[in-house]
């Protein structure tokens, strides 16, 4: 029986011929991440443990992106003791305000995940880095404590699902309309455990923005992780970004999948996920009259420099509808300046747009934008529970930047088409 | 006897031929101000009374600047709840997320102040008006909204401080060193009640920026208002921004001062004001070694175009010391747009600033770089109060833009002449 690419990124790392679904096995981490609100949890486990330092000093990555520039006082003693841990460890790849972005845009832009890595980040969507063929997966703070100590970390290896791809998306869908669709078809616990695999002609079309927002929510269907397979582009991305060496793992032929889904891009619609779970996937058809308060574009879900511009593309020479708050999160320092330097924050500033320092901002309701009781939001971010955002009787409804940003120019759930 | 420029005013508001200091009288007011912190206080207040409404919906003016995007939920209630008594009231002058600014900054931006005027605001530094030769004044929410129900408001006349201008600052010193200046030579109670008057040939080479950030501070000083006499310069300002029509109120020549002050203005040296209050001011060669953790430029005292400017003009080709965070705060989305198009914020960013969208932010310890415990940071704020900006034990060091861009370049209290 062949592997998937998940099963031979497992193998490699645990310097095995092979491992099976199931099998429990200890795999050698390439990187280990937390940020402001993991990390301080994660040093009291760390320091419990009794090592003078961490197993490599170069793969740990602190990035406090999440309450920065700090929020409170809370906030700020939290930022104070992860950045006192990674002046006294020596933490190669701490990254201070002024530097730091959110995590999972910064660590691929940086270079510091490609390929064939093992990464494990105490943060929900550490498995974005999957759209560069590496293994990622978030963790909880006393597994980056152990990670941190040990460079090590147990895995079961996952079954996985296989996204076949076919055709191009449409203009103005994206890659963020194509993982709430399969999040809608195979809902929140559709791949519990699982690696979803994406693959097929299709896959080649699609940008690296959109590969990292798509892999990102794979924890939105339960997954394990997602992860795509390396073509040109991947190389091409990671050569303009890293001096590391990767290694491209392709999966068997016989390699074993408990479920393959078909997809033909050209048929992915636009779809928003409504109130209160990712999977409440639904197209314009069914979008009814949603009045909303505030949208918000950004987030390590789609706060790229392509998000950027493809909501400028629809805003460019129109205006934000009076009344609703629309603000922007560059993901990372690098993403702003690009967006500064190509027009793309004037044509958002000029629509009526603010734009925040990069910081995960109210996605998690942190801040910048958290929602006041039965306000609406349309979000490029990755989860509407309930409360998320804010108030417990608000609403946060999950859209692709097209769709946020012609969303804003009305004032309801809008598909972009309509107002271009 | 004759009168000063505020007795005029304030004479002119009460409909009365001459006032004399000491006097109560009551004024017709031009403009009532309120933000996110003072409104809801004041909501409270006006529903008291009964009113059906405001005494004039287009001279209200609500701007939701402090915790604004939303810090939190407890402030994005206050922001709705300010939101909605704008919508029930028709205020013409409501700021929303996109159009907001920083209070002081967007009322002149927006030409909502002119000469003569009488304001008071639910903000102590309402007084930042006087640079237009109006007369504005803080006042509690309470007071607000008495205004706002009735556009009148109780006042005793101030007595006066002249101070007399003469000369011109020198390259790097700014309008921002010279309040500082003054508050060390008087004390944060040197002016008590009273309107520090600005007056003298070398106003004249005062730019408009520098005007309102003198003025903001003079409630530093415990004035009642700071006022400078208008001149080509302030016109002009008027006409750019204002329909209104604005009246000039000239000081008499037998106006009575209770102090006068002469200040040749190429005697103004660098002023740092050192925790824990702005009368602590010091110039270079007391400043000592004193290193810091973070720079914030901005603020109603320094958000303004000319002082992202200066600070741009420090930070060209340089970059910020590793491990010290900056934040820029430009005051309103107007000044962000010029500042993005003129090529200020690049400058900025690439220097390893960050740039918020306008907000009052951690001046009041409210949101976007609160310090934590033992943090010291350099500020072009207008308070240094225990506290002020986070933990008790974190210390802040008021400063023009140019001398918080120079720090930030060494990390540590620095004259700009030392950096460039």
């Amino acid at each position: 029986m062949g592997m998937t690419m998940t099963q031979k990124i497992l193998a490699n790392a645990a310097g095995k011929e092979s491992v099976k679904a199931g099998e429990l096995i200890m795999a050698n981490l390439n990187l280990v991440l937390g940020n402001d609100i993991t990390t301080p949890v994660a040093i009291g486990e760390f320091d419990k443990i009794g090592l003078d330092g961490v197993f490599d000093k170069a793969k740990v990555a602190l990035v406090p992106d999440h309450f920065t520039p700090n929020k409170d006082i809370k906030s700020a003693q939290q930022a104070l003791k992860v950045r006192t841990f990674a002046k006294e460890q020596d933490i190669v790849n701490y990254f201070e305000v002024g530097e730091v972005g959110i995590e999972h845009a910064l660590l691929p832009e940086k270079g510091l995940v490609v390929a064939g890595d093992v990464v494990i980040g105490a943060d929900s969507h550490t498995c974005t880095y999957g759209a560069l063929g590496a293994f990622s997966t978030g963790v909880g703070s006393t597994d980056m404590a152990a990670g941190m100590a040990t460079g090590k970390a147990w895995f079961k290896v996952p079954e996985a699902i296989k996204i076949n791809l076919t055709g191009k998306l449409n203009k103005y869908t994206s890659g963020k309309d194509l993982i709430l669709h399969i999040i809608g078809m195979i809902g929140v616990d559709g791949a519990l455990y699982k690696s979803m695999e994406f693959t097929g002609e299709g896959m080649h079309t699609l940008t690296m923005d959109d590969r990292f927002s798509i892999a990102n929510m794979a924890i939105e269907a339960g997954a394990k992780n997602g992860i795509f397979e390396v073509d040109d582009l991947t190389v091409e991305y990671m050569k303009d970004h890293s001096d590391k060496e990767y290694t491209v793992f392709k999966a068997d032929d016989d390699a074993e999948y408990v479920q393959t889904i078909d997809i033909d891009l050209a048929t992915v619609p636009h779809t928003v996920a409504f109130p209160h779970l990712p999977e409440n996937a639904r197209t314009p058809e069914n979008w009814g009259n949603v009045e909303i308060d505030q949208v918000v574009i950004g987030s390590c879900t789609n706060g790229r420099i392509s998000d950027l511009r493809h909501a400028a593309e629809i805003l460019k020479g129109k205006h934000v509808k009076k009344g609703i708050r629309v603000i922007v999160f560059p993901a990372t320092q690098a993403i702003y300046l690009e967006a500064l330097k190509d027009g793309t924050l004037s044509t958002l500033v000029e629509a009526g747009c603010v734009i925040s320092a990069p910081t995960c901002g109210p996605c998690l309701g942190g801040h910048m934008g958290i929602l006041a009781e039965g306000e609406r939001c349309v979000s490029t971010t990755n989860r509407n529970f309930i409360g998320r955002m804010g108030h417990v009787d608000s609403e946060v409804y999950l859209a692709s930047p097209e769709v946020a940003a012609a969303s804003a120019v009305t004032g309801k759930i809008t598909a972009p088409e309509e107002v271009m």
